[in-house]
């Protein structure tokens, strides 16, 4: 403990840190690390809070001066510059000059002599460089005489107080008095698109040019001018490998398949392969690649579906015995949540004896398609194999491919969820598809953006999926679907959608369920890709709005504004030099027009309750006089359920408004 | 990572846990330690936590089953038995065995045929002891022989979910499956007063038998019954030591003693001794002891204040000049808080180059007082020395002296009085002396009890101090007084008053400041210590409920109940075992009757709304039959400005009543 002597400031209750450390913070190039902490010493001498930052390949620190917020609460902040982990920690020292300066300056300001004490403040600096032969200590003592050697009191004080080198100099702390925080703390710095997405989710087994047969890859291509068109930037298919014909589902998920029933693409692996094998109806991987390389001529990424699960005849089954469930009549163990089964799956059994082999395989599989280009993946029910597997996976895959994007496809208790995010996953599904009042989202939407969730779990949100059809969707007809689609793509910065099942507006439910009747996973479909009434228009509007606007770019940024009315969600999103201000509005009840007063925080934006500005609706290209904080709404679902204004303040001359009017 | 690949079982968010561990949580015998976190793991299969916990000096850990609470949130606790630093962790494991027995029943439920799963049960129970020749594992066998040879499913299921036997061995985990919480975190286990006392603080020197004439130790043997007859049990002295003569302070904090004046006993030595030696005034050492000893006898301990802080006269001045500051003209740097001047103290320099040599000199000074029968210290403005340096000191006291308290007399920022607390301090001063509103009572108690603060900070509540005469005491009179008093003492289990001054309701105090005029510090009262309008009888009845209701010999026992005056502040003390409750309501107005409406909480005391109980006003004596959970006070300041009441509730019959009224 005597070591610790000189050691006086104490560091503690660090932000972000997540698990002690134990997890990064997740963050993209552009984006600040907000950094908090307690910064304290005993007595009452000056304390200095400095925030260290670097990468996390690079030895030298770099220094942040943290700014006091009062209660010894300290911040500083640093911006990410290069796609690499980073560092980040805090230190403090008890600063014996700037301790000096400060009683000094109170004493002359009650004006008491203080002849001796600027001697002390010289003193101060011989003590800072004796027995030491550096630059600064020669600088120093060159300083000191010249202080020294001043006429009057006041001279010196002067030379003490207001020397900038001076300060400076003596503001370099000595090692001994510096307080390190005993952890460093990671940052997982992922490429911008785990932080901005808007994806689109079909089955290319329904995209055949003959109505009802089974579509390919090649004639899938046809489609990706038309997602781009509409401004997705990930095309996500479901799993593509051959699919098991023992148990397999028929449509509306019979037990028994009829002949010609593709089956669920879940039920992975056949004589044909599986998980490194593509299915023989879809094409050969040449075409596969061919796909990939297509969809980036468009602008699209292709993400696939990393499902580690089996159908009974998948290769594994009789190369891995070991690698699964046996019940004790021989038979294997079915997937199943009792008492319901599921006949076309078997799962992998992560318990087994040496999990070695079998991570070691799984891991080929990713590397497997990485190799044939795919860089993002979203993974089926991460949440039912072991933490610890995921880890490593991720921690093997970032050595080489730390490009790659995981998005957890888990919809369990929030702390598995938020875990799974923790221990690597760069997006995650949420609860949004079941968040419904103006209650809710505030309520999740600050749980996800303000508390420490933020810094690891980034939300991905959709407002339908090939297993949900949420009771809203089913009964809100369009206004609904307009409404959930502003309300992902403007809430979240990472969205997306089931498609051509959302932008038909497709309703059609199992009773009493939130299933889609005649689900796609059990059958081929065939949709009628332009059918009237679809919101292709909207959503090109709204994924181009969304590539304008920094500020929806972003999750973090949001905030709740005021409303009178309880079906009108109010949110602002700004970036964070305010140069781009935006204010949503959502008639949240898909059946009746709703209007009220909204409260815009004029304040916040820099303006004044008096101030006329601009609000500029990008989806109607209406445009308002707002004035003040309290301004008027009025939302038609029939019309359009939504506004989404960019507000110029800055316009403050008439002939400014003209200009846009 | 993959040597984790069977413990699936995730633990965070461990509460209580001060900072990662490092500091422990404090507790007394007979305290309860109630441990929460969250404990899940993938998929869904049976989690098991448990809560472990030891004695640090023993190596078994004792285990408790830790109870789900929802949301993966789990709870255990154990009570401290023994006088001695306890530790405690959480393991959790998935059990296979439980898991099993959950699926089946849900299956039995469901008519699903069950057996294979049946046998798939005594696989599992075979599994587990394979290869093992130990007890268990012969048992096993044998009941798994038993279940197999069953006649019917229906025998084998009942054996298999119902026999309590199998049920105990199969809950036993493997070790390879258990995860284990990456911390074990500490109890400070200290005695009793620790957590419970009363405190009276006097200057012996105005106890002279001869008025004016300076007190000793022997003439203050004569107060000491009359201490105890109040109901303290400690006896608090400011320094003892002899008092420097160079800028002796005189009267009211003057800088010219005038001759006969004493000093303040906190400009500590003089040619007659330094922090060792006893004011030759008091009287000798063997003074001092027979002053413990008669303390002692009385129920009384003695509590010293320990400022390491020097006259310009102490000893070490000259014997250890490096352990001071100099100035650069050669003087000696005196305490300063500028412009702020204490001319007869002189700090000492724990920055000193080499401060071994000066701790070691102080822990000296403790185990000195220690060996002459003193076990608390009232540490003087701890926060102006290092951290570390408490840390060290207690560490070493506690090495032979664990018995010793030491009460951290810091009145400084919040996180600089909670690190103190941290690093052991056993009890603190608070802030309490200035919270006069209901909502300042409310938002600090809860503070101080209901959060991690109440973990390690426990408060010792002073409405008056030799320093301190608070505005309220100045303006408010008897009636403030009774009111501060009865907050004191009720709020929390430690409290203390400096008397005379309060009993007398001493309110005399320097214009415009929170001090008292003619302030004991500089001079030798002539009290008259049984001056009309004292408050020992009502002190004498406040320490009687406070040592006959164990509901108030802890503070984080308190909850807050809603009135509709906001001059009446209501609260419920009880035990853990309701056995003992108490309702306490304040008149925070000294000047007027305030009435109104207190709501008990009658469930949770469990009564239903419907129930008489009897109030009855240990303070008053006076007795109410209150009904459900709205009742009426009203509080006379001149009167009584408080009612503390013990709730009867299991008095149901008219004739119960009958017997106490």
């Amino acid at each position: 403990m005597i070591e610790y002597a000189h050691k006086r400031v104490v560091i503690e209750n660090l932000t972000p840190e997540v698990n002690e450390g134990r997890y990064p913070v997740k963050r993209t190039v552009g984006e600040l690390v907000k950094v908090e902490a307690d910064v304290f010493a005993d007595g009452h001498d000056h304390v200095t809070a400095e925030l260290l930052f670097r990468r996390a390949d690079q030895s030298r620190w770099r220094t942040v001066s943290m700014r006091h917020l009062g209660n010894d609460r300290w911040r500083g902040e640093f911006s990410i510059e290069e796609e690499c982990e980073y560092l980040y920690t805090v230190r403090g020292w008890v600063d014996p000059f700037r301790s000096w300066q400060n009683d000094l300056r109170k004493k002359l300001d009650a004006g008491v002599d203080v002849s001796v004490d600027a001697l002390a403040g010289v003193k101060l600096m011989r003590e800072s460089y004796r027995e030491k032969k550096t630059k600064r200590a020669v600088r120093l003592k060159a300083l000191a005489d010249e202080i020294e050697a001043a006429h009057t009191d006041a001279d010196r004080i002067r030379l003490l107080c207001f020397t900038e080198e001076l300060t400076a100099i003596m503001s370099q702390p000595d090692p001994a008095r510096v307080s390190e925080y005993p952890r460093q703390l990671r940052v997982q710095v992922d490429r911008e698109k785990a932080r901005f997405s808007a994806w689109y989710e079909f089955f290319p087994r329904s995209r055949g040019r003959r109505r009802g047969a089974h579509g390919t890859l090649r004639e899938s291509e046809r489609l990706l001018p038309e997602i781009a068109r509409m401004g997705f930037d990930v095309v996500y298919l479901p799993p593509v490998h051959p699919i098991g014909v023992t148990n397999r589902k028929g449509k509306n998920n019979t037990v028994n398949a009829e002949p010609g029933d593709p089956g669920s693409p879940w039920a992975i692996g056949s004589a044909e392969g599986g998980h490194t094998a593509l299915a023989p109806e879809l094409g050969a991987m040449k075409d596969f690649t061919h796909f990939v390389s297509a969809a980036g001529r468009h602008g699209l990424e292709v993400a696939l579906d990393l499902a580690f699960q089996c159908s009974p005849d998948h290769p594994y089954i009789t190369q891995h015995p070991e690698w699964f469930k046996w019940r004790p009549d021989g038979s294997i163990q079915f997937a199943e949540n009792p008492p319901k089964k599921y006949e076309d799956v078997v799962p992998i059994d992560f318990e087994t004896a040496d999990p070695g082999p079998l991570w070691e395989e799984l891991k080929g599989v990713v590397l497997f398609w990485i190799e044939k280009g795919v860089k993002i993946f979203r993974v089926d029910n991460p949440h039912t194999k072991p933490f610890a597997f995921w880890e490593w996976l991720f921690a093997e895959v970032r050595k080489t491919h730390p490009e790659v994007i995981f998005l957890a496809e888990a919809f369990t208790r929030p702390k598995v969820m938020y875990r799974l995010a923790k221990i690597g996953f760069q997006q995650s599904y949420t609860y949004f598809t079941w968040r419904y009042t103006k209650h809710e989202f505030i309520e999740y939407m600050n749980e996800l953006a303000h508390t420490e969730v933020g810094e690891y779990f980034r939300p991905n949100f959709w407002p339908n999926t090939p297993d949900i059809l949420p009771e809203h969707l089913q009964h809100g007809g369009r206004p609904a679907f307009i409404m959930r689609l502003a309300l992902a793509a403007t809430l979240s910065s990472n969205y997306g959608i089931y498609g051509p099942a959302f932008e038909l507006c497709e309703r059609d439910a199992v009773a009493g369920k939130e299933e889609y009747f005649h689900s796609e996973k059990y059958e081929i479909k065939k949709w009628d890709w332009s059918r009237e009434g679809n919101l292709k228009q909207i959503i090109c509007r709204v994924n181009r709005i969304r590539r304008d606007n920094p500020a929806l770019q972003q999750t973090r940024n949001i905030r709740f504004c005021e409303t009178d009315n309880e079906y009108i969600l109010f949110y602002l999103k700004a970036t964070e030099d305010r140069s781009n201000i935006l204010l949503v509005a959502v008639n949240l009840d898909p059946f009746h027009t709703q209007s009220g007063w909204v409260r815009v925080p004029v304040h916040e934006l820099g303006m004044d309750s008096a101030q006329s500005y601009l609000a500029y609706d990008l989806l109607s290209e209406d445009k308002y006089i707002w004035k003040g904080d309290w301004n008027f709404v009025q939302l038609n679902p029939a019309v359009l359920p939504v506004h989404i204004l960019r507000i110029h303040h800055r316009l403050r001359r008439e002939a400014d408004f003209d200009y846009f009017m």
